[in-house]
């Protein structure tokens, strides 16, 4: 089929009236599938469950120094699992924390904490008239949703296949000292795919901030999150690039097991400099006596070490590529050559990025949910949930069965076209 | 023995001889021994490992409504931890938010969420010249470290075995808008170990603060630790007192499994009136996906229901029973009549508290420690780590064995007979 954008009007009329009775026809169907969050499916839970065989009432839950880690104490982690999640992210055990089973939390802490008290002595971000962060995108919605939360000025950096557009990130970063961090997933990112180059990262490493207050919120999220075993994307390892540079204390890394081992019940990790650390110990000692050593050690005890998640990831893997690979299939199949979107087709973490043509990305998501299929919504991947060419869309294919995401790409991939047709038709 | 007071110098001089004999004698011994913090001892922690073993791989974790622990989702809890955690609290399940296993935590998070947001809609505490809370004291050091973390002024209000001063109290609410809060423990306080009278709890619901978004911290972390059958306190349920008062959203609860099951690997509840539930999950939403689930299911499962917390509450019980009366026992003995030091005998809780005679609580601390008993720092228990009567020694009898307890209190009592001598010829 010729490129939509060459078809006749008479062409697309007609190419529209036979895409509305597919539509019909697919409505019809009560379609109830969601691909909207990057979820693990069933039988990637089921996959982890000999996790509830580590201990039992026998068992002795204690460090391997001797820490009872039933009782209070050790606020930063039990050093077993500073070191998995270290070694996770390519860093010692010695540069890491170790939480409860949200990342997330750590993230909406670190800005909560630097809004009241600042970082490292820096006036609390409260007190400034403004504050700002940047934000590639398309990005992870939930990163943009805390520092709105916090009332910062969101700054949107358009996001390559190598990473955000470092020019941009160099000049906001060395001229403005109200921008005081930049949110990033460097690898498998959510939610293109992409890994960072090692160009990109050292770039990253050798900014220049204004602020001295500035970091880099490195969300680590999909660091182990490979689909093949031939094709793995690396990236270099931040904060050892980061005191090659000078720049020791400018990073703050976070990884978690909520994608390894099970999201409502696994350990989240935090590394960066001695300083850093130092710093945000003495809040932790405020806020908590100490996290839910009992899963860090259980997490332990069920991985070993990395090469125990290394051989799990390819479990997950092998659950999770055909549907990626479905997924594909059906937009090259269906789309090649019509000129009406691009995706992504990344070999790790948890998403597709689909971009339509401009205008139309609201009216596809809102279409596809007439006929049954949830997305993520159109515009949640950027900064206030606005995309200015509404055309992002996140497809998360994890969830479903392979079965399922091809019935699902069926439909998106029809409603693209017609919302495509319908598109080119008012112009004509 | 005569009171100390009514000694003459010759006779005090006689005693110090022989009590600063006993010293060395005592630090001799080389004891070492911690009653500084209220944890809980390593037979409890072994009594509650059956707890390991209500999940194994062959195991269904999901919720009564058939959600998936394992997953993302249900933020704000699962509903049979919600009906367990209010059940202890004497609130319905609706009432209740669970959470990861630290209610410290959750404090942290309600103070520093008002410092940036506010409380429902009012200005966020850090625009404001000044903030006040109300301490009562002796009480928490870890609440007053909060406030304290975050800038708040705070204001001591003294305790009386029937809970804190509310004449003072409601002058304090009543009067200035910038009095925020209060931290309260109402049950088996800590440290006192009193629980606060119907009287108390009812004039806390009739508060009318100057403060819209003035809140009650009702810390009820003691809620079901009782140590004996046929002596047990009750308080007056809060959430339902203030609603009958009409002032519904005036108070958030707190309740946790520290020291039920595992401090390191409980979970903690908040309960509140839906007005002020809504309003925190609202912040939720952008923290966290959800808190560990899995452990929350575990709960349910090992403790059954409110009847299964209550037969194992008899059994933590039972271990730390005979240490608190070890050191009743010793301080009965010992320090009767004496005119150097009152103490509560509480009936349940995790702590004593001792009054020396004015200006002697650091000198027996530090005397303690030369021995190698470690106490609470003196001090701890009031705002700003300072007692203006340095007076007031929280002991945690819970850690040791009661034969370490005993041994312990025979050295507590000696440096307080010591520490109370030289005070008492330094004004001769």
């Amino acid at each position: 089929m010729k490129p939509y954008k060459e078809m006749s009007k008479d062409e697309l009329v007609s190419l529209k009236a036979e895409l509305d009775k597919q539509f019909e026809d697919a409505k019809s169907k009560g379609l109830k599938l969601d691909m909207s969050r990057g979820k693990q499916s069933v039988a990637q839970l089921d996959m982890t469950m000999g996790l509830m065989d580590v201990f039992d009432s026998s068992s002795v839950l204690k460090t391997e120094d001797g820490m009872d880690c039933r009782n209070y104490g050790l606020m930063d982690g039990i050093p077993e699992a500073k070191k998995l999640l270290g070694d996770m992210i390519g860093v010692p055990a010695e540069n890491v924390l170790v939480f409860g089973n949200s990342s997330l939390s750590v993230m909406y802490d670190i800005i909560s904490h630097a809004m009241t008290h600042g970082i490292m002595g820096s006036t609390p971000w409260c007190k400034l008239d403004k504050v700002k962060f940047l934000c590639p995108a398309p990005g992870y919605d939930r990163h943009f949703k805390i520092t709105e939360y916090f009332g910062v000025e969101m700054i949107t950096i358009p996001m390559t296949l190598e990473g955000p557009d470092m020019d941009l990130v160099e000049k906001y970063v060395s001229e403005d000292a109200a921008v005081k961090g930049i949110w990033c997933v460097p690898k498998y990112s959510n939610p293109l795919g992409i890994s960072f180059s090692d160009e990109t990262v050292r770039r990253f490493a050798n900014l220049k901030p204004a602020a001295k207050d500035f970091r880099i919120i490195w969300d680590n999220a999909y660091a182990v999150h490979h689909l093949y075993d031939d094709k793995q994307d690396t990236i270099l390892e931040i904060l050892s690039e980061c005191e090659k540079a000078g720049n020791p204390d400018m990073v703050i890394e976070l990884c978690s097991t909520s994608k390894v081992s099970f999201a409502g019940g696994g350990i989240a990790g935090l590394a960066a400099s001695k300083a850093n650390l130092d710093y945000i110990r003495e809040s932790m000692t405020v806020r908590t006596i100490g996290y839910d050593k009992v899963n860090q050690l259980r997490h332990v005890k069920y991985f070993k070490d990395i090469n125990g998640i290394a051989a799990h990831m390819k479990k997950h893997a092998d659950i999770i590529r055909p549907k990626f690979e479905a997924v594909l299939d059906v937009l090259d199949r269906e789309l090649n050559g019509l000129g009406v979107g691009e995706w992504t087709k990344p070999v790790g973490g948890y998403f597709i990025s689909f971009d339509s043509m401009e205008g139309c990305a609201k009216e596809i998501v809102a279409k596809c949910k007439e006929a049954g299929v949830v997305l993520t919504g159109a515009g949640a991947t950027f900064p206030y949930g606005k995309d200015p060419k509404d055309s992002n869309i996140r497809i998360a294919p994890t969830f479903p069965t392979p079965e399922e995401m091809a019935a699902a790409t069926d439909l998106f991939v029809l409603c693209v076209k017609l919302v495509s047709v319908n598109k080119l038709l008012e112009s004509k």
